[in-house]
């Protein structure tokens, strides 16, 4: 059985640029009418107009501070954790710093988490097991991610999917025996690791040496592949998590999937054992904001009163690499 | 004081390309016989010329396998530690994982963390608190970088003093009390932030709008206002770092600085209250490898002899961001 974790949430925020509906990408970009929420599953999601990846990340961490009653000086640590970034140096985290209003009031910490889509699953545990009480007392985590720049124009199916987005949440170490962190996991399976890719714009396929090129430089999926992986894998996966967890998978009482695409979201519906009524989702008002899909379900899920103190909460999702992961934490 | 963490250095490993000397650079861009190693203090490096990061960093895993007697399937985390990447996505350590000759033989998780030049500080600090004995009982980490393809070949301080390279190390759990992790730590100064900046290839100069541009996508970095903000923050991250730490200045028998360049380096060796003979350095033989800078020559100290079983021993330097990070640990 794992060792739990005195840790509790005390706020969150998002961020959320403008609305942009299927109607008027479906209009751009030639599509019969309707095309996308029947395939994609979204109906509307947010786009980037002005906002940079670290603007999104310092007003959503604003927020969670704000709600916390807590100031940058109070953090010890300030993880960003996404896929997406504004420049190749410095690091993400660093440049989020940056955009704070108060950026020169503390001279906490950044650093960079990327686990693809499950960053925030992946910062989350980390943060857990850094909060000791004395070094580290609140640890703010931000997934803010900008999808909307990377697409191929001439691929609907990741057109209309993705969105962009920001939240950030405060994990405090907190004793009191309400909340508390239980698990977190996370498997990666070679088989899968280019499924999702963007080939251009590292060192294999460096600038200088790549011009631009819209299949080279945008994300490219190879959805079917993709899904019949985690098909395979989630069943050893969940196994494997739950296994010598100590957790009562029953008293689980909210999940919140990564909203990966309408076909992926129903496989993990299929995979873990929980009534689906205890499944949260977003993906019709916004889309897959890689990692900050996970963190904006959650904060949307508490704000509507939907997770409980004390109650048991389960993030999980799939990701590039490629990767399943999950934690379960009492809020 | 901060908890101790039974954790020992198992094995390690590095792989460095083709040496090429300063000569050669300097007849290549037309710079006078010596100006290298009198202004960079570097009179060779390694440079890629078939390698990608991944294999780099795959080589080095199996060496450090090899030393430690383990096996992949051994390992319960692979962390890549490092500011340069192969491809935007997936992540970098699953494009690892996929270079090891056994990836396919486990389906052990991997993640990166960046906090560009201290990226490997940090995964230590993180791998030493994830270790608990249960879930984790062994992790990898591993910095691979390619810093020789970002360069701008009109800056000749940079062109001469970067190289590439990669190390790995294997953390396992191990409460035999010979080894242990003391303390780990990283500020963030928020006025450097842009002090060391690639511009381009991110959200903020997003590439189909922005072909390719030597100053926009190379490395730029400012080297006097970073040597004064290293100057003044200093003495404030030591005093910060050692301050209720429990431990002894004094204990400390090695340390391993950043080779960032030749004045960084007696930047700390001035802020640090150590004998000079404790300093270790590379720099005039491997130039500045990023977040590989530190791992390799930890694995170079250790196998010189030079670092005993039992011995405190800190890792520290600067990154962009701009922040100052430090580890200490009974190796």
């Amino acid at each position: 059985m794992n060792g739990k974790h005195p840790v509790k949430i005390i706020g969150s925020g998002i961020y959320l640029p403008a609305v942009v509906s299927s109607a008027t990408i479906e209009e751009k970009f030639g599509l019969p009418k309707g095309w996308a929420e029947k395939y994609s599953g979204v109906s509307s999601r947010h786009h980037v107009t002005f906002e940079s990846n670290g603007f999104m990340a310092a007003r959503a961490i604003e927020k969670a501070l704000n709600f916390a009653e807590k100031r940058v000086s109070d953090m010890d640590l300030i993880i960003s954790a996404g896929a997406t970034f504004d420049f190749p140096l410095p690091n993400q985290s660093s440049v989020v710093k940056n955009e704070l209003e108060d950026r020169l009031l503390s001279d906490v910490g950044t650093i960079d988490i990327d686990t693809t889509c499950l960053s925030f699953v992946s910062a989350f545990e980390f943060a857990a097991k850094l909060l000791d009480g004395r070094q580290y007392k609140n640890i703010v985590i931000v997934s803010a991610e900008i999808a909307s720049k990377g697409l191929n124009s001439k691929n609907f199916e990741t057109l209309t999917l993705f969105g962009d987005g920001a939240a950030a949440f405060i994990l405090s170490f907190d004793e009191s025996g309400e909340s508390q962190f239980l698990k977190g996991g996370l498997r990666t399976y070679a088989e899968g690791v280019f499924h999702t890719h963007i080939k251009g714009g590292g060192n294999q396929y460096f600038f200088k040496d790549h011009p631009y090129d819209e299949d080279l430089h945008s994300f490219n999926m190879q959805g079917k592949k993709l899904l019949r992986l985690a098909k395979q894998k989630g069943p050893e996966f969940v196994n494997w998590f739950f296994k010598d967890s100590g957790i009562q998978m029953d008293e689980i009482k909210v999940v919140i999937p990564h909203q990966a695409s309408k076909v992926g979201i129903s496989i993990f519906k299929h995979t873990l054992p929980f009534e689906e009524e205890k499944f949260k989702g977003n993906i019709s008002t916004h889309g897959n904001c890689i990692a900050a899909s996970i963190p904006i379900l959650l904060h949307q899920t508490i704000e509507a009163g939907e997770l409980e103190r004390g109650a048991l909460c389960m993030l999980v999702g799939t990701s590039a690499g490629f990767s399943i992961g999950a934690v379960v934490f009492k809020y």
